[in-house]
């Protein structure tokens, strides 16, 4: 099929699948995870056949285990599969109803986006991960997973697809994008009508380039170039431990700090517990200020590293002399994702809060909280960085849009 | 300015607006209603000037009564700003709060979306609306109205300016696109990361042209090509009232129907009712069946017919032997606006409600009302047909994103 067939494919499927109460979705959710317990031996041999071929091509040790998969990730993605079938159905829900002045009852109502279709890199968890969330949601979604990945998307897919159909449910409802061949990508991202949202997610340039070419509503996910200033009054050992922990605990994440703002009252006290927290673990890059106050050696920081999400054992220091000069930072280096402010000032928490552009703020927390399960979503979709449908962390509503049911008795407009 | 330094000023002015409460921002919009009273002989010559050349240029009289103005119409448009400043804050509302298992207290409050812009054709009253609206709403807004307005929206827009700033607001958030040159409108829809959302405003070709040229989020609007459904157990002359309605009182209205879809069951009952009822009036196109059921000299339908937004004296009537049918003819041919089925069979509303995809799905009343008013939501910004963002009539929280303010006590990630 050529993705404009599969794309109306999906479409019929998903007509039908938006009638499914969420007994009948659940049921085949379970089937699906079922399905895959079922065919782990030919999950792991197709998975077999891309990591040899990955290792063939020359790739990065930390990429082929993003898509090596064993027994106990198989586990997990099974375990995905069944909290889903856990979670509340997000469709159906009265968000509000009325009765209008000339009598009309009008309810507005949550019903499925449509179709959606995912880009994603090399692990495989994604599509059993994203084909559950989708079809939880009541949509219908193409799977455009690396070709990299290409065997094992495929053994994949083809036991979600069996175990839906075994449970009574709608296996055209998921379909993978199938020949791993890039003209694919801009085929989706140019099906206007035909897809309701993509879904790009992956690395800086995967996501620069869905957002850059794409002619249908995309939510942009994941960048993040977060911050947490230290403001004039705040703990110095507390504050330490949260940057510690924002740095250290996953530098990979989105929400990893990448830079900390320290606020020149507290930069002396401040830069030596900070360095001796982080000595030899992290890479600090601190401006002129920051750099004597830290009393050991520390590498200068550059304009580049204002800018930059290190996903490393990196940390950008700087000196400011105001929360305005703070805030100021933030709204034109930061990525709208996640940034916190240490402080024991309540004015100061709330101007913060108010003015810093982002998703999330945080007063008094580490930034690694922006997440689905941290904000008790169950699963999440990913963290939306732009401000247009969805936003920070998204649970299955970001599958949603809404409907106007309007009952009446005949009532006509004057 | 050219238009990047004008919405990069916007964005400034937006930062500040957005700090603005309640109190101040209806302040300064009752100062710019009272602005618009005090500069009338302005407005009205500049309107006077945009008039005659209008007319010069041959411009249709249909077109020339949207672009004039009077004392009763610019009485409107300050009331229609008065209005805005009675309406309820959308922005920072707890649309949810909750306390996390790590003992984090997470709420999510509405934000301004940030700088929007509309374009949009010759109605000078519609200057005033959005500039009100998106103040109300936080929201810096660039207005790019026709080249055929510009004196007038310049009169218009000079007041809102001069009394944003008399009532203490801010007037660098409303700008007029100045030049009238076509060149600024692809400007603005490729502006990625200075526009937050793009609102088109106007005819089939104008939206046409914004969707499918912009790099900014838009919220498409207006386009209805709207049907009604007389099934089997519908009270005729309640339906023939009802399409009467929903045809006449407004002709030229995105919820006014296009087509009638009759079940083959009622069609002899309901054909002549409704040719007697709005013989002479309304030009019917039928297919062949519902012309024989007629008993009238009417039209035949032509295929084109199906898909045409007539906005006018002209009503399509096809014959169908099944809700499904209907449904699907709805789900084919429909834009997605307000679709209405009349009924007394329970089962079949409910099924007609789920099934057809659009953003007011109406039982037993007229397509018309579908409208920011009648939904009781104040002024509207227009009517979504898409389904990212915004569906259906959008009232000021279409202008919103959200944000979450997250307060902890020292909290790290384990």
């Amino acid at each position: 099929m050529t993705i404009k067939e599969t794309l109306l494919s999906l479409k019929k499927a998903q007509a039908l699948l938006a009638l499914q109460n969420r007994r009948r979705k659940d049921t085949a959710l379970l089937a699906a995870a079922a399905a895959i317990d079922g065919a782990r031996a030919a999950v792991l041999s197709a998975n077999a056949g891309d990591v040899e071929k990955a290792k063939k091509s020359g790739m990065k040790d930390a990429l082929i285990d993003r898509l090596f998969l064993d027994n106990r990730r198989i586990d997990s993605i099974i375990e995905g599969i069944k909290t889903v079938a856990g979670l509340e159905d997000p469709v159906g829900r009265v968000k509000a109803g009325w009765k209008a002045p000339n009598g009309l009852f009008i309810e507005e109502l949550t019903v499925p986006l449509g179709v959606a279709a995912i880009i994603y890199e090399s692990r495989p968890n994604v599509t059993a991960d994203a084909a559950s969330l989708a079809y939880k949601a009541g949509c219908a979604i193409l799977l455009r997973g690396s070709s990299a990945a290409l065997e094992s998307n495929r053994a994949i897919t083809a036991a979600i697809k069996q175990g839906l159909r075994s449970g009574g449910g709608i296996a055209e409802a998921v379909e993978l994008a199938g020949s791993g061949d890039h003209g694919d990508v801009d085929e989706i991202l140019t099906s206007r009508g035909l897809i309701d949202v993509v879904l790009p997610r992956g690395g800086h340039d995967l996501i620069r380039r869905v957002v850059e070419n794409a002619r249908v509503p995309v939510i942009e996910t994941g960048e993040g170039n977060c911050h947490i200033f230290i403001d004039a009054s705040a703990d110095i050992p507390a504050a330490a431990a949260i940057v510690e922990n924002a740095k250290i605990c996953k530098p990979g994440a989105c929400n990893a700090v990448e830079t900390v703002l320290v606020h020149r009252d507290v930069l002396s006290a401040f830069m030596p517990v900070l360095a001796a927290r982080l000595g030899g673990r992290v890479e600090l890059r601190c401006d002129a200020p920051a750099k004597a106050a830290a009393g050991t050696a520390v590498k200068d920081a550059a304009e580049e590293d204002w800018e930059t999400e290190f996903l490393d054992y990196i940390l950008a220091v700087k000196t400011v002399d105001s929360l305005d000069q703070a805030v100021d930072h933030i709204n034109r280096y930061g990525t709208r994702h996640s940034e916190a402010i240490l402080t024991n000032n309540m004015q100061n928490a709330e101007a913060f809060t108010q003015r810093v552009d982002a998703a999330c703020v945080y007063t008094n927390a580490s930034t690694r909280f922006t997440d689905g399960a941290e904000f008790g979503f169950g699963a999440e979709l990913g963290i939306s960085t732009q401000k247009f449908h969805a936003r920070g962390p998204m649970g299955l509503f970001a599958l949603t849009t809404i409907k106007y049911r309007i009952s009446g008795q005949g009532q006509v407009r004057e």
